[in-house]
């Protein structure tokens, strides 16, 4: 544990006196959470978890003022985006100073295939910019309308174009990350290649991002389209389909079994109870042969949404990913999640039966996305919470049949997704950070370490 | 058997006076043949089988003076484009009208994204063109200078960049296609969504195709890199290992086991004798990524052109398809080909065990390629001949592990790829070719039906 006195931070203070500093109570702890809510085993243990004061650095020589001084008086410092994350990825555990990066996003150069930007920059602000030239980010959370880039690389995994580049992990999905350390004298350091994976989904814990150099995807014509199923395995073996095909190209392939399309607002119109829906962004010019897919399955397409016509109106992708779970949850707010990724199993038998196992307990929201060279099923799944013991049941039952469950109820990095220590992860921290004054408490290997 | 008469063919050609005919023998063998000399088997075969004149039209309204004609005297017609199948397709067995296609080449339209074109567009050519707008054909043989669109459709499978958007039967990378028909009045038709499958790979048995509309892909920048290996299986499992990777973009994924770069003299001071060799083109924007990828197989980076010079030197996509098996036919007329899909094997052991038990007789080129969602290796093996025995022991053996034989031995549709009849094909085929004139003697269910 750190000591975060009053005093020390005090000190921290005074050494960033000019720069953009926050110490109203209110505004503080608004900006030491994120929607960590989603998580009835998080709420009790994050909710009292609070900085002490947050620092919003314009460039990167403020970044380094501000983990000079958090070093100097040894107050733990954690980096935040736009807090969108669903983990507590960003919540403070031990107090001190939360470095808000979101008024660094600079472009700092693009080009067709590429840009380079700093941390702060809004996801959908970016992919602004960058279809000027044609070109899109790869892949989204469905905050992307808020979320920074920095947050998502330091603690997502993927999303809305997942079903087509698979996993911020994968290898070409992130090109270099530029990171201020917290040594006695902080250095900037450049990490490319394999290297990047050094504090990709490292939340923080081990280098203050500043810069990122990512890929980007062709910006095609995206149409937004709701396809409605009679039954849910049908919905999934098309979606499962939809996902196979190599020459559809495709964004997103969401599927939502009946009742989860009832929390929907603004589709009820389009997806009646009852039905089960496939939420879909696929390029203009595949509309044609995705009629063939819509027939062979037995679909009946209600909502389609040009190209042209993107970014009015209605955004399919934010009922999507977590957006499925937010809308819920407005609606139901005992419903929680889980995420779960299913085998490379032929036709989606482990799916079907959980899927009437569970009935109305669990509800199998669906978003396909490519792991390893494959398209497979992922599940959000809504939950009916009722105890954490049985949330816990619900995940060793999803394991034992041979589901992965990333477990979204737990801030530790290793027992989300890894489930191992990651040792170039913690290596890179020792060297770093050898205080431990990054975002404390977040990475089991640190806390562990012998 | 049609009858082609010396008199049946002046009445076509007096029909069809001030179109673009060609009597002259020595022109029209020429026109009559392709390269299916490859095969030892076909060589025989097809030797002997000429047409009678070669008319080449300018436009559709030819195109359907010609038809006319051939109906009105029952002369067999077969569509040509620039004779680069391997398979005879468009060697005509019984002589008659040799249509070909490759005066019609206009683009009529492009967008992003896709491209509306006459069937005799040569595909370097065409490419050329939508290159000004950012895209390109998603995928070509090896022969894409001289190859036409309706000659690879109609023929063709697959090729450079299947790697990333599988084969030209997966829906969504044909589009439309305008057919003439051979009835006693001739009709033009245009085929949309699945439709288009009656006349895709028929070998032009059952309409004339005159325009297509097929998808494009984001023109990235590629650059040709020739990676280095010690060993057939580092190799192998590099190709499959980047082919499978999500993150990376490529267009080309080609595997050159030693001795088969010897073959290649442009390329020998790359690949010392005694190394493997992987033939790639990737986006620039991936270049750091492979490097990681090079570096876990134990590969060497020999070779690397950039994108700005594509188009000029060497172009490493003519030394990887079948352009491999031309390289080894130059230098030894007497190898021979397989085409071969491996079985979606995790660890690639039955490709590593069929190495190993055919030694120099069959030299495994592999072609990685996506198929069904998933990357697979395909092998365009080199094969030293002695006899067809031997040949059709070996295409057995490869079929009773588990390898599926794509047999480029044989001019019957049904008996290279597919191994069954296309109802739909044979439909249509009786609907708009009703006295088979069309390419005859080429689809069996034709010749076999009831």
């Amino acid at each position: 544990m750190t000591t975060t006195t009053p005093n020390a931070i005090a000190s921290v203070l005074s050494d960033l006196v000019g720069l953009d500093i926050i110490t109203d109570a209110t505004q503080v702890a608004k900006l030491s959470h994120d929607y960590y809510h989603f998580s009835p085993v998080l709420q009790p243990q994050l909710q009292d978890k609070f900085g002490d004061a947050v620092v919003r650095p314009v460039n990167e020589a403020e970044v380094l003022k501000i983990a000079q001084a958090c070093v100097r008086h040894k107050v733990p410092l954690t980096v935040r985006g736009a807090g969108t994350g669903n983990y507590g990825q960003c919540i403070p555990l031990e107090g001190g100073v939360i470095l808000d990066i979101t008024k660094m996003t600079a472009v700092k150069w693009m080009k067709p295939g590429a840009v380079r930007v700093e941390a702060g920059a809004k996801l959908a602000a970016l992919d602004k910019q960058t279809r000027e030239i044609g070109w899109e980010i790869r892949m989204a959370p469905s905050t992307y309308r808020t979320a920074t880039i920095g947050g998502f690389i330091g603690g997502g995994s993927g999303g809305i174009g997942s079903v087509t580049y698979g996993q911020l992990r994968d290898r070409g999905n992130l090109l270099a990350v530029r990171v201020v350390t917290m040594e006695d004298e902080p250095r900037i350091l450049e990490l490319r290649g394999d290297d990047v994976y050094k504090v990709a989904h490292a939340y923080g814990t081990n280098g203050i991002i500043t810069e990122l150099e990512i890929p980007l995807a062709p910006a095609y014509p995206w149409s937004e389209i709701i396809v409605n199923f009679p039954d849910f395995m049908s919905a999934a073996r098309f979606g499962q389909a939809l996902s196979d095909a190599d020459g559809m190209i495709k964004k997103l392939v969401c599927i939502c079994p009946d009742p989860i399309p009832q929390y929907f607002a603004a589709l009820k119109s389009y997806i009646p109870a009852g039905k089960h829906a496939a939420l879909l962004m696929i390029s203009e010019t595949c509309l044609e042969p995705l009629a063939e897919f819509v027939k062979e399955f037995s679909g009946e397409i209600t909502y389609q949404k040009p190209a042209q016509e993107a970014g009015k109106g209605i955004a399919l992708a934010e009922y999507t990913w977590n957006h499925t779970t937010l809308h819920a949850r407005s609606v139901d707010p005992t419903i929680t999640y889980l995420q779960t990724l299913f085998p490379d199993d032929k036709n989606l038998s482990l799916l079907e039966e959980m899927y009437h196992h569970y009935g109305d307990e669990v509800m199998f929201h669906l978003e396909f996305l490519r792991y390893g060279g494959k398209a497979r099923p992922a599940s959000l799944q809504l939950v009916r919470y009722t105890t954490e013991e049985r949330l816990n049941d619900i995940i060793r039952d999803h394991e034992s049949k041979g589901a992965f469950i990333f477990n979204p109820h737990t801030y530790l990095i290793e027992d989300g997704g890894m489930k191992m220590v990651d040792l170039a992860q913690l290596q890179f921290k020792e060297q770093v950070d050898p205080y431990g004054l990054l975002n404390p408490g977040k990475m089991r290997a640190w806390l562990e370490r012998s």
